[in-house]
């Protein structure tokens, strides 16, 4: 199995060699142990140099959703405080919720490697390949009444935006509700799913799906994936999965205790900032209609303000948009 | 078991002998078996008197709230169309929520004759005896967003509250949001549940109990039964639990069928008829704050519109009220 235990001390000096000795002290083995154990980690994608004389040196980690990866560094008091990890689900978000039900604590992650039934928005499926995305959730217990869902929708967008943009400095724009697109194609879903009664939730799952290096083959057409636009700019490596769901998890973090401590009026004004959709023309698609109007703004509740033909507004609190050209 | 072909022959001529032979060829056994199995409906509770000469005759069927004996001429489309009895759960929204969670069907009902930890409002319990009451969970999977969801909890308030006058010619109130209240004591309490993402409701399970025989020390102080409030008027012996959840079933079933059709507005028109808030003085109590204000209405999605001390009006989505003198 995985060895934290060595891999700190791996750690703990970067690019160096570490004695046997050392090793064997510090992550308190047997002289014996430290091959076998050298092994399973080259076995899971850790690259380790043995020189005879030297000892060990760590040259590079696997970008595999590991949670001590993940945890090693990683600044955040909530979100991540418990990670679950797994080479693949049917959904990530199911897991979640089921973790949930049994009362798994708030800041808890699922995260897989791939999805066989990811679940996007309205119905849909997200498409979740093998190596290249983060397919993430999280277990929240927020003090909100079944109502301000939107609050927590909107920001996990707002989150996930800056944390991406903090991690790739390219520019990602929020579409209502939550997609997060950059030059115009998909490349964040998030699925927000709670129990709640008729007072208060009573937990949340926030679902967010990244297509990080995922092959553009793999993807539906309206999608890109972070490598392909950051490509764009001459570089042409894979990104680290485990270096962005650390940054996301961060943000998350932020943004989580910016909301319960100043309310959703901050949030609001980040998410009109990251949007691309304020004063545009869009086609909105409710689950009952489908009209044209201008996007005028984002009310306190997280609904979508347009204004219709004739000058009246009318605020949608649930659906879909189109932008129109 | 149960042996429903026997007991539909019984029934089939109401208060009169059915003849041995009747019996064997109506409900398709032999002779035989007759005796044995009219002994094991005696242990369920049936009262059946049996003569040499002229065969069987049912007297009475116990108040044990059997499928059978509710299905038996229950007429409704949608609510009871599968109904699964229980001696005792913890809670009937439980055991409802997770076959819902398994894709159970619209209409299915979880009836308990006792509940080991039954939930009300607010994370409080709710007093579940046996013998006595009805505990009763319905799973509903209506086309909404989940900021409607109070739409089924008041069109469930409505539609209990309306079964109770027909059954029992008593006139419940209905107090916001959902409890039912006989001379100022709750005799019906409803919890909805749901689960969600941000654009729609899932399903929703609902709730309901009704203290019906329930004796009143087995009751918080503030509780009544209806038989109690019924007592008033001199009878004293217990009320059927099987006709009045039959009857709560048909009423569900036709509120449903017009909230369907016609829209929000006629149950909240029929809420406000059995209201006994609407212009009282009230304390209400959110999840945040408790201020005095006056009840003015109930609003399009369900919230109370209260007015304050200066005249401001305030929208209450969720919380609690009481009436004050």
């Amino acid at each position: 199995m995985h060895d934290e235990k060595i891999l700190k001390v791996l750690r703990s000096s970067p690019g160096e060699y570490v004695s046997s000795d050392e090793l064997c002290k510090d992550a308190g083995i047997s002289r014996a142990a430290i091959w076998k154990r050298m092994e399973s980690l080259r076995a899971e994608g850790y690259e380790i140099e043995a020189s005879p004389h030297l000892g060990y040196r760590l040259i590079s980690s696997p970008d595999t959703l590991i949670p001590d990866e993940i945890k090693w560094k990683l600044k955040s008091r909530v979100f991540g405080s418990n990670i679950l990890s797994y080479k693949k689900v049917d959904s990530t978000n199911d897991v979640a919720y089921s973790l949930a039900e049994k009362g798994m604590k708030e800041g808890t992650v699922i995260l897989a490697e791939e999805q066989a039934a990811g679940k996007g928005r309205l119905g849909r499926k997200w498409s979740s390949p093998a190596k290249g995305g983060i397919y993430m959730s999280c277990i929240l217990r927020p003090d909100i009444a079944p109502n301000e869902i939107p609050r927590i929708t909107l920001f996990a967008a707002v989150a996930v935006a800056k944390a991406i943009r903090e991690f790739s400095g390219l520019a990602p724009e929020i579409k209502w509700p939550n997609d997060i697109l950059i030059n115009g194609r998909k490349v964040v879903g998030i699925l927000t799913e709670m129990k709640a009664d008729q007072d208060a939730v009573n937990f949340v799952v926030v679902g967010i799906g990244v297509n990080v290096n995922t092959p553009s083959e793999s993807l539906p057409r309206a999608a890109t994936s972070l490598k392909e636009e950051f490509s764009r700019s001459g570089s042409v490596t894979d990104l680290s999965r485990i270096d962005l769901a650390r940054k996301m998890l961060e943000r998350l973090d932020i943004e989580y205790a910016l909301l319960k401590k100043k309310g959703f009026s901050p949030i609001i004004e980040e998410w009109k900032a990251l949007s691309n959709i304020i004063g545009s023309r869009v086609k909105v698609m409710t689950h009952s209609r489908t009209f044209e109007a201008q996007a005028h703004d984002i009310d306190q509740d997280g609904s979508l303000v347009v204004r219709r033909e004739r000058g009246q507004m009318e605020k949608i609190s649930s659906g879909d948009i189109i932008i129109m050209e």
